[in-house]
């Protein structure tokens, strides 16, 4: 077997619309031209509905055929395996892809979600003001100088740090024109249209049902 | 070339010794038995000075031969590509260590790291231990069952799981028997003693030359 099914919520509030993560699974499948189907759990109980196939209570997950797996940068990875769209195939193109899509989860996630969790809460956020502008500057000043993280052309590490750049809030924060054009490149791509269509349609499907 | 070279500071004050991310390689090439050599750039200037290489002004790094890599998550990946000690061979162990060296990047350190960061700025770290909380309650379930992440075997997602969660204060954080009893197997490991030892000396070392 290898049917492709990308795990999420059957339904959640506007909000989050358009950014649950189940989207970047779907945007690397039709990035990829690999067919997939998308399964859902309930919204209600979330919390505890699905801890035996994601310990955190998280979505998405995916199932590969019998292989099942959580966390959305392990899934894009796992893809990535297996097609070059998404990841070169030569050892240098491969481990800088490798390097990027951590560096979008472990050196600017860490600090745009905990800062993004602050305000959302009304929490002062002030704190980690100076870490989101150190690395967003980083950031800004690697994409100054070129389109794409990996070599000349788009990789599974551009649609990630992409994902996490285009939050609305983070996107307004600073004046960072380069990155601005790079979130813009990236979130222009059909795949990522396609994919972002779905997951709203498949929400507001599910908005006569509650 | 298939020369290891991994990238550190050249000293550190007495507060982060024991804790630098280089230790995350060289305990990975201990455990695998790859040699490798440890190189330096200088603490002073150390925001500037590696920019080239380290686009956030981090270590560690690492040469592989030609390959240049940074992010110690991704480095950890890559060197596990070259040992069946560090990541099974078989696709649902390699998926399954994969999902969890993931995760201990984004869903604990990315709770784990900001809140240990307010608290050493002094700032309230309040707004976050709701999420700590949860988060590492939830990896408390996974390891009152379990021994190791993947298999029944250890794999370089216990040794990043284990680094994340073994920092003081993380480590203090709660009455979690079960993380507590992993933090200590997976660190009573020869290969953890050995590079903990040897950055030790490497910063003691360097005292001298202050």
């Amino acid at each position: 077997m290898n049917d492709l099914t990308i795990w999420t919520l059957d339904w959640v509030p506007e909000g989050p619309r358009g950014f649950v993560r189940d989207l970047r699974l779907r945007w690397a499948c039709e990035e990829a031209g690999l067919p997939y189907a998308v399964r859902t759990v309930p919204f209600d109980d979330r919390h505890t509905n699905h801890l035996e196939r994601q310990p955190f209570g998280q979505v998405p997950y995916l199932d590969d055929g019998d292989l099942k797996m959580f966390e959305s940068g392990a899934a894009l990875l796992h893809l990535a395996q297996k097609s070059e769209t998404l990841m070169p195939r030569d050892p240098r193109g491969a481990a800088e892809t490798l390097q990027w899509t951590i560096s979008a989860l472990n050196s600017l996630e860490m600090v745009t979600v905990p800062w993004w969790f602050l305000k959302i809460s009304g929490q002062p956020n002030e704190p980690l003001t100076g870490w989101m502008t150190m690395r967003l500057g980083h950031l800004e000043d690697v994409l100054s100088k070129r389109e794409w993280l990996v070599d000349d052309r788009f990789t599974v590490a551009d649609l990630l740090m992409a994902d996490v750049l285009r939050v609305p809030d983070v996107r307004a924060f600073g004046d960072r024109p380069a990155t601005e054009a790079y979130v813009a490149r990236v979130t222009d791509r059909p795949a990522f249209k396609k994919a972002k269509a779905d997951q709203l349609a498949q929400f507001e499907a599910a908005d006569a049902k509650r």
